[in-house]
């Protein structure tokens, strides 16, 4: 099978996750080019991954017929623009989430792929996380019987500054989308309605930046199930991360990762592993993965296992917990578009 | 020091876990006496644990000068009247949970044992169970520093029949009210408010009944602090009783309970015990150490660990709850009083 | 049925715990009298659980036709003779562990008991933990298929002073007697040969007493099954009590018991608790249910589910394990007989 | 740097994996040539790898001037010549476990490689394993004081053919190998004596072959400890990899590794995954790093961190074990020699 060849526009930090996972781990697939808005050891990444082709910018990685498909990994502000100009330019999208902090822009998004008959996918790698993953198999395998109850745990090891706060969208667009689309993917329906129960206990600067950095959110689903999201920006143990899924017939439950299976007994204490210590150590699987699914989805023409409607649910979502926080009582998904 | 005369008043199963606790475990303290409005099998109950005293109704009981105190442990309707009754026969009382169904009673239950000078403990056992015991412990310790979120996990094996369901008060009443004492004895404060994500997926007889049997219960602790609840009437894989305490240094969290520590893995799966089955098996210990301390507080003269005022708040929370769920919005506890 | 009256030989440690399990937690049994060399404290213990008779010495016991069982907890070189004496007196005998030192005496214990008609418990109470238990229960029930392997560690929390190690008869005779009935029963089968593999790491003076403190034992059991025994005198993280039984079809294994199941999680470790310290809180459960099933076996006339033949097997193992120790190689337990 | 140029032989299970931890794992070096004696699908697993040279024989590969190093997966009989030849020829080294059978070959491997002045790596890959790694750090740390004992539980899913078990030297050579070089790893110290207790319980075939397939070996290290494995040819729920390390202060324990970290609660049981199958998935992490290990010795000067002599001592303790097994008697390992 003819190689794919992927273009990454933005060798940010999740830019290089994908160009290491892609060149290392990916197969059928290659880093052709590489582009960004900094210019500052570009070159030296690109040639360190046997990259061929630096791009001055993303227009002329669009305008080379040789790309196939580009990862749109700039900031989150161009990433709509982007994904658009290369729809229209005939390359399949792999975007990063969020799609946009509009929804009408993340509709402009889905909109155009389809007419442009590429496929885009929406970079929520945790569906791909072998935790997740296996508690979705249960899932449908019947294990658990008819889903009841999703809940959701998760932390990050510590808070971003203020100043990523307050450009970030706020927790729920920028953190808890992931566990939007979490919870979705694990109820295997779309949100009804939300509650939002949350306040500032971590840094007060947050606070201050008109944000919230530790919250319980309430999920009405469609199918009539219940779902409950408890966030913080702060860990002293590390990066949580667990889901639990409740049915008819039992329960899932995902632990968290850790670094080795080993325990310590001593005097004081008996101590395992704290957990994996933030996502690009506990999420670096899922990453590659998500990676090979696009790969498979362009190259056999199937769907992608994101879609641009997941990049749109979770913005919704999002937006409707902000008006629940704001205005203190439960919102309806419906209520926002 | 004199041995505490302890009459039972009501002799149904939280009855006779009462009795065989005092019987075998608790120091310094004797059953003399017991009654019940069902007279079967009473009087071959009080010889096999050498009961020397059955009363013919509680009030002949009341009126026995060596009783020292009594555990209200009759149907819920009548706790709060003769608790009011025993206080004023100056004896001590122990109350199992709820005090009663409307504020207006309990209060008048702490206030008649005020003016009394006696002693009141309420039935909330698990605040003495050994995980959440330890908890509280910790927390106390300063090992999770500020507490931020308290998560409490409680699910029954099994749905009671609806004709249960319809006189028990509802879910939160009947079987919330432990996890709403659990949350403020873990928080270390009082609940301000409280929102209500609920429906019934278990049995459709108890949402006919007006009941749900599925919920999310969302709570804001007057010291900040925010608490979550997730109750079902039936868990397939055992009685699911677990909490987490979260703060600004760490996590302190309480798996269940199981009847043995043992492993079996074979070519199928890796298997490890369900959790003790339900209360009984699940408290057992916790039921006899909410004695023991009962003893100890009558004897020596020190506060009881639960309170009246515990009491009237669960019974707020509850009814705040039953609020929330048929308004769809956030109550504050201070809407119901 | 008539209540089983109970006289304790020796009221030391062991004899106070079976004391308090009588009176609290078998029933159809009370403890009748009580006698032991040591008279200080005796009566005032007789007050404390309501135990009517004091005697001058055991013979007075015996010599009492109330007393119908007796347990023979006094030191470890009078449980033959005493345990001779009760049979010849009628009495049902329930002998700690060891019955002896020397197989001869067991063997005369045996003998008598069976000429006297009367039923011989020997206290191997491990056989009763409730992991223990379950490990020989999924055995029995076909689960882990053909026994092919046991292991069974077993390591003290803090060595005894070389003084009680020097009278003890040694580590085997006095520690790993309980390890070596635990893998006959695990295994269901008696012990061919044994290999020791043991030094003196832990306490200096223990090695000086001519002792060791850390062993591993190998075991070829009659039925063709191995058997590994690690023993240490000395585990800094509490009391390590675990049974593995390997089968052909798969494996049973029991971790430690903990006070609690709670985990904290800080910045520095996870931490869970250690296990329970040593064998007054461990074994607690086991040492109430042996002594339910010896009043039971006596009761009913049932076959006591520990034996003088599996006390004798204990011996013989032990000293087997002290010749193959000594003279560094495998030992057949035919070789000691 | 300069990528360091690397010939494998033999292109089997063992050859494949490391073809593919180098090429997508192992940074500053690269495959550039590979030889095996079954030419089939040679060329077609060259290409998919991008690996430039195929040659006829190790012996061209050997005078090829541009390759560096070579891995050395060709079946054991030939492990010890061709090390030779090519220590010979100026190429570094990384052999496959056994060097050989004998400990004269071994031997004759050291001696060649410390004449040519090349690097000499085993592949005792497990030392490179998280866990284990981690308990090794843990033991050097300090954190479980002087070590005393080491326990090794090692069992694979499967029994090989009894055609193979006749061939590979036995269990000892071919299996417990692995074991033995891990708990001198484990111990930091050689093994002055041995004692095996064994037998055929899994496969009658390998009985009638000559082998074992279960077996407690029994070791004393010259540092004094004590060290035990267990091996088993088969464990139904899958491979069994655990190691314990105890000591003065403490104990350090890794439990399997597994898929996820999900746990599956219903009706029946509560369950978790089964062990990685085998040590294809539960050793590749340590394959990889082994090689990363191997290449930054050779680019960096450094000693190998497994060594033709851990090769040798590996060797010695296994005949040994045979011996121990054929005379039924402790061994001391300078009695092979």
């Amino acid at each position: 099978m003819k190689q794919l060849n992927i273009g990454i526009i933005g060798a940010g930090r999740i830019g290089k996750v994908h160009l290491k996972s892609i060149t290392y781990n990916v197969p059928n697939a290659k880093v052709l080019g590489i582009t960004d808005v900094f210019k500052d050891g570009l070159q030296a990444l690109a040639d360190e991954y046997g990259v061929e082709k630096v791009y001055d910018s993303y227009k002329d990685m669009l305008l080379d017929p040789e790309i196939d498909a580009v990862l749109v990994c700039s900031s989150t502000d161009t990433h709509a623009d982007i994904s658009i100009e290369a729809a229209k330019a005939g390359k399949h999208v792999f975007c990063e989430k969020p799609v946009d902090l509009t929804p009408e822009k993340v509709q402009a998004v889905i909109d155009t792929v389809k007419e442009a008959g590429v496929k885009l996918q929406v970079g929520f790698n945790r569906r791909f996380d072998h935790n997740f993953a296996h508690i979705k198999e249960l899932i449908n395998d019947g294990k658990i019987g008819n889903l009841e109850l999703v809940k959701i745990t998760s932390r990050d090891p510590e808070p971003p500054s203020a100043e990523y706060a307050a450009v970030s969208g706020g927790i729920f667009l920028d953190m808890t989308i992931h566990d939007f689309d979490m919870a979705c993917f694990i109820a295997g329906s779309e949100v009804e309605e939300i509650f939002v129960n949350a306040t500032c206990l971590v840094d007060p600067a947050i606070g201050e930046a008109g944000d919230v950095d530790t919250a319980i959110i309430n999920l009405k689903f469609k199918n009539g199930a219940l779902g409950v999201i408890d966030n913080s920006r702060r860990a002293a143990y590390g990066y949580d991360q667990r889901v639990e899924a409740f049915g008819s017939l039992g329960a899932a439950v995902a632990a968290n990762d850790t670094p080795t299976n080993v325990t310590l007994m001593n005097a004081d204490a008996v101590m395992t592993d704290k957990p994996l210590y933030f996502f690009l150590e506990r999420y670096m699987q899922s990453f590659r993965d998500e990676m090979i699914q696009f790969v498979d989805a362009v190259q056999n023409d199937k769907p992608t296992p994101t879609t641009g409607t997941d990049g749109l649910n979770a913005i919704l979502i999002a937006l409707a917990a902000k008006k629940s926080l704001k205005e203190g009582r439960p919102v309806k998904i419906s209520e926002i578009l």
